[in-house]
């Protein structure tokens, strides 16, 4: 199987027309979309005004995505197959929307655009229009979960998709561009995860048209045997569909997706029924065709089908040049629509012999509408793994391990539904999540050794040292309906920050179509984060992802950061009910003063952001001189810290402690729907008294968020300021002035009026910290005065 | 050569005696500098207070880096090579520090740290010590060009600082965790782009140890057999080296090297001498040891050495555990220090046999400083690619494609230096710079067919699919010594946001080092950008870049917005020429009004921020009742028809136009070197007046630059609010409130005491809005007064 072309086909003469006609119908309607506005089925010879003012598309793609689908077609139907494609050239927009328009999907879910002439009209105008629909397969796409613009993730979320569903196959659709990409390169080694007995199969189907927007592909250039080696050291066995004469290419991709599917049946059966363990190599098509295959052969005297030149719109100038116009036509009438669709435009008969039934079609699959299969995910009564605050401030716990403890139980609750994941690049156990070991491995499929642990043939871990492939198998899985958490390292999210921001651009246009059920939100934990990167340093200090998603859509994002472990717990078990989010949760692993109750952590967190009457020396009634406020584990502590030193130092100030959670509620609540009112927001920070806020990232954030707040003037923000090294957690907040000793200070310069012994107290600060800088450089470690600080009111 | 082990070898037992006491003392270094603060040389019996109080390293990998450094001594010894190293594995910083110490080299940057007893126990104490050095190898390190903390770029750091270094050789260690990463596994197609005759070559050495933090790896599981059709399939043929036999590992790692380096000769000498252009296959070493090699086969019961235990600080309770300590002891004396360091603590003679001496030691080498090497850019004078204004926007260019015509010549004026390259994934025409392919082709080394167009063995446009590809190709022809450039879609250049960051911290920290020669900054031409993506419409959106790195250092970020091909020119002249920068230039390449004549763009560019008189309709003497601002070439445009509009409705009202090139202007001048002091900001947008700004991008990054300016109440910012699809260029900015009807509301809404009129018009500019939706739903084009206007004054 590894070796030669598929084999000679079985397809009879009657299968091949009907196949044929249905690849031909879909080419047509997807020149259609690129040029056509008016005089959609040729009834009249094609003039200028029937053509697009702005000619926009992908026609190259089109031809070999139109072949896949024809032919998965016949497969689904032909076996009653359980599938999903994931288009990874989805600028072949024209392509896939033709395919749902003939198999009768888009029609029901656009009742606007039926299946005859005015439908096809409709279809075609609003391709590429104003007001239309996008040029990509889109979230407006039935049928899609992947929105091929950016390239690079199709393999990664067939991956996710396949994962815990059993009886699906997936099919992924690589263009050779997008297989340049790192992500999709690494990609291939996903089937090292992939469990045969639980999980569904990927059929990859590369397709190798030749050329990218102005070049050859690296991989169409290789030789035939150098890219069997590369395919079989990814884990693949090769078949190949090569040609340019249809009813030859028509029979070779039936055979090869016949094999194909045997040998995934095969792989399946031998693991779920006889038990077998190897790793099976999964098998692969290389579908070799032209790019803009049945296209315009020349243009203007330049090649143009099989070239790059085929990529969006061979002809280019169809209303002002006639010779173009006349090119066009010959072109679309080359398809012969008058056998393709009947009087009303209605797809005949033939056309639609190969083409599913119900959920059976590609556009009609409830796994590319996720939130329909979606059940609610079981989260056990926090109360079991709250921890105990009779006071606050008295112990410590290391807030990700006990949220460990609760994914675990998740993970124990979901051990039958199998609908949760966990992934994260090798970094579960170093992020303090190691508790979830006690239900579930990791997923490994390899060879394994003595000394290995967790590893798991079964397991819903899903760890690799790839936060692309990462990203991109927990995006498959939530869209395709089931629940999931990546936990990583705060600095090295921004690898996926593209990734997200797609991810946040579907979810946002899903949110709008009332068809897309909502799906169980992307949620991150970020953890191992700038404050505490004490032996790796500079380069592991990043807390830049927060102000990455926040630019995004407020419909969509929201960004948490619980102070301790309880109100960790409280918002986990928030974000991971929710759905159509991205949640960014920021929370240390570290050992962590316990401030609230789990009964207070809620309270609090339903706020969202409040005041700590318990931290503060402000008089019950009265207003205070100074709000320290404060947003992240770190400077919680150092401002809780700072507040011991004013209290000790200068009692009669009176300084309120505000904690925020939900950092969106800074926000003006028309902006972000968790945004507080401007009285809300005066409530806490006040409006005119000064405001020294510690915040766990860039400062300029806060200002960017506050900055129409009536007191905005008096808001003075320490955070991170890219200034970081190897070195000790106190020595972080001292380089960048986010310590006690400087919180101290900066209040004291902003509150007007205060006694002589300010500028004492202000001195001794100082001195504090330069005495921290002098035994540090001694010792190593932070001085015994910070290093053991602990909280008492 | 693909298939066996490498052949026995020829070392003498005197040479591997030799490599062998190199080897260990290298590692004897290594784990004193996690371990040890006093007694180096073990004089005294090890004590819990010679031991650092934090335990901080990467010991795991240090063993194998240090192996391949020994070898890599001996072959440049023994071949006078040319020779730099990339350590993948960066983060066992302790190896790469422990051989630039045993070779002289860090000594001689570093003088504080002798290569004696006084400077071992420097080296040991500094590492991973506040105020010392980072546990990574990092700037600091002789002889680097890449942080190995955030992984994935070392294969193509390697390749970048190849190309164009004929007589180099660039070995680069990967490790097998970095090799699951997307951008490795993307980075092996790198080979199909390095020209075996104006290019060096690049000797991978996949270090195969088995574990990454917690789990075993990918490729260390595969069988032999599927890991070489893998790296076959990769272009490479493999030689493998393994074993846990120290002697039998040396005779084979020599043997592979020779092997390697014997067929990189060949391959470059068929090449430049005998006329052979087919794509060479490059050898790959394949070096299979165990993670932590040579330390503690167990602690506690537990096995370590080769298991992922062994990835940091294997034995961590030393100061406080008895056995632990005697364990360390044990450990560090079986390197038998006495042999290896004389009485003075100097390396003895037989540990340094190998070392190579002055320039070519690896810690030496001016490529890993590259700055010492770089030639300043010639760069014509731009008058001969100015485009011709007798007055502002009379005329239209495509500013990128003007650009690409200055970049020709820049690629003409190197061609015979070959120090200058552009690098972007497959859109250097589709951004308007197919100029340059006048001068240079594209780099390509596979097969070529008829129809292709400017590929060329020896081209130095470097296009892949793969942004990260291109990101590391520049970053290591950059930190090389060289110049270049990299055009990108805006959007999607947020895929290299990590790198992005990682280069940037490079920078900053490199600044900082006296001994390293600044380098030619790495500038981003991003084009393609928000407001013009008609046809890939949302996915394609994103002007968020910008943001991404202002949060980065001030000292090296800068960001550019020209507002038409003169100022790009003039921006262009000024980034190409800067050194230890990160330069954003977002320029687009659509027709565009010609705004400045070159020595009005000049003068503009050098204040970064200016008046627009001609623009305006302020009296010369008088204060504004109003600012128009813009940044960027669609607001300016946008801006510049409001005023417009503005002039005819309301000839009264003194509208000023403020334009900002180079964004950091905004910002105070005390956070960034270019900023305002608020006299100079003041001069410009009033303290006073309503200011409607018109940015490129997101609008909350003008409140962020400019929120303590004393009119930052007044400040009124329109820009992209994450709004877009598929669609006309004029409803984008209408979508996004940017449009020139919006921007009249905005100061009929902001100036007081304005006359009844006023009230009119606002609602003509609303009826406006009005329409163009109507229109373009109906016409699918903008309306023509939109679509044809004209700037006149």
């Amino acid at each position: 199987m590894s070796d030669g072309e598929a084999a000679p086909t079985t397809l009879s003469a009657e299968e091949l027309d009907a196949l044929h006609a249905h690849w031909r119908a879909a080419n047509y309607l997807a020149v259609g979309q690129i040029y056509l506005m008016r005089n959609p089925l040729l009834r009249e010879p094609l003039r200028p005004e029937h053509i697009k003012p702005r000619l926009l598309g992908h026609w190259g793609t089109s031809p070999g995505l139109n072949l896949v689908h024809t032919h998965l077609n016949r497969v689904i139907r032909a076996r009653d197959l359980n599938a999903l494609c994931v288009w990874g050239p989805g600028h072949g927009g024209p392509a896939v929307l033709a395919n749902s328009w003939l198999e009768g999907s888009y029609s029901e879910v656009y009742p606007g655009v039926p299946r005859d002439g005015s439908g096809m009209e409709r279809l075609f105008r609003q391709f590429s229009f104003p007001g239309g629909v996008p040029s990509h397969v889109a979230p407006e796409t039935p049928g899609s979960i992947h929105e091929g613009g950016e390239l690079g993730y199709s393999l990664a979320h067939a991956h996710g998709a396949a994962l815990d569903n059993p009886d699906l196959v997936v099919a992924c659709v690589i263009g050779d561009g997008e297989a340049e990409t790192g992500p999709l390169a690494g990609s291939w080694h996903a089937n090292k995860f992939l469990d045969p007995v639980h999980d569904g199969a990927v059929l990859p189907v590369l397709h190798l048209n030749g050329y990218k927007i102005a070049n050859p592909t690296v991989l169409s250039r290789l030789p035939r045997e150098e890219l069997d080696e590369l395919l079989r050291g990814y884990g693949h066995d090769p078949l190949h569909v090569s040609g340019d004469d249809p009813a030859e290419v028509h029979r070779a991709m039936a055979a090869a997706m016949d094999r194909a599917l045997d040998r995934i049946a095969a792989v399946q059966s031998a693991a779920r029924e006889h038990g077998v363990t190897g790793r099976p190599r999964w098998p692969v098509i290389v579908l070799r065709t032209p790019k803009g295959w049945t296209g315009p052969a020349e243009v203007d005297g330049q090649p143009v089908e099989g070239t790059w030149r085929a990529h969006q719109v061979p002809l280019s100038g169809v209303r002002e040049n006639p010779r173009h116009l006349a090119q066009l036509e010959a072109w679309l009438r080359s398809y012969r629509p008058e056998e393709l669709f009947d009087d009303l435009g209605r797809p005949r008969p033939r056309v639609l012999e190969c083409v599913p039934e119900g959920k059976r079609r590609l556009g009609a699959t409830p796994h590319a509408n996720g939130g329909l299969l979606t059940r609610d995910l079981p989260i056990a009564p926090l109360e079991r793994f709250a921890v105990p605050v009779e006071k606050p401030g008295a112990g410590r716990h290391e807030p990700t391990q006990v949220l460990g403890e609760l994914l675990e139980q998740v993970m124990a609750d979901t051990a039958a539904r199998r609908d949760f994941r966990l992934v994260g690049p090798d970094e579960t156990a170093s992020n303090r999540l190691q508790a979830v070991y006690g239900a579930t491995g990791k997923a490994w499929q390899e060879r394994t050794l003595g000394t290995d642990e967790h590893l798991d043939r079964h397991g819903r871990v899903m760890e690799i040292l790839s936060e692309h492939l990462c990203q991109g198998w927990l995006e498959g899985y939530l869209l395709t309906g089931r629940h999931g958490l990546f936990s990583c390292y705060e600095a090295f999210v921004h690898i996926v920050d593209s990734m997200v921001n797609q991810h946040i651009k579907w979810l946002k246009t899903s949110r709008a179509l009332p068809w897309r059920a909502p799906v169980p939100s992307l949620t991150y934990l970020l953890t191992s984060h700038v404050w505490r990167q004490d032996h790796n340093g500079f380069s592991h200090q990043d807390p830049g992802f927060v102000d990455h998603v926040l630019n995004k859509s407020p419909d969509v994002v929201r960004v948490y950061l619980p102070p301790d472990a309880n109100t960790l717990l409280s918002v986990a078990d928030h974000v991971l009910r929710s759905r159509d989010h991205v949640n960014v949760v920021v929370a240390g692993k570290q050992p962590t003063f316990d401030w609230l109750s789990l009964d207070q952590a809620r309270a609090h967190c339903a706020r969202g952001a409040g005041i700590w009457d318990w931290a503060g020396t402000q008089d019950e009634a009265g207003d205070p001189d100074a709000v320290l406020a404060c947003a992240g584990d770190v400077p919680t502590q150092e401002v809780l810290a700072a507040v011991s030193l004013l209290r000790a130092e200068l009692p009669d100030l009176a300084v309120r402690v505000v904690n925020v959670v939900d950092l969106a509620r800074l926000m003006p609540h028309e902006e972000h729907p968790h945004g507080m009112t401007d009285a809300e927001y005066d409530a806490l920070f006040t409006p005119d008294k000064p405001v020294v806020f510690a915040y766990h990232g860039y400062p300029w954030l806060i200002h960017r968020l506050a900055y129409r707040r009536t007191g905005h003037g008096n808001l003075h923000v320490r955070g991170y300021k890219e200034t970081g090294t190897t070195t000790t957690p106190f020595d972080m907040v001292v380089r960048n002035d986010l310590d006690r000793y400087r919180l101290v200070m900066d209040v004291i310069d902003r509150v007007p009026g205060l006694a002589v012994k300010a500028a004492v107290v202000r001195q001794r600060m100082e001195d504090a910290r330069t005495r921290h800088h002098a035994y540090i450089r001694e010792h190593g470690t932070d001085m015994p005065e910070v290093a053991d600080w602990a909280w008492t009111d």
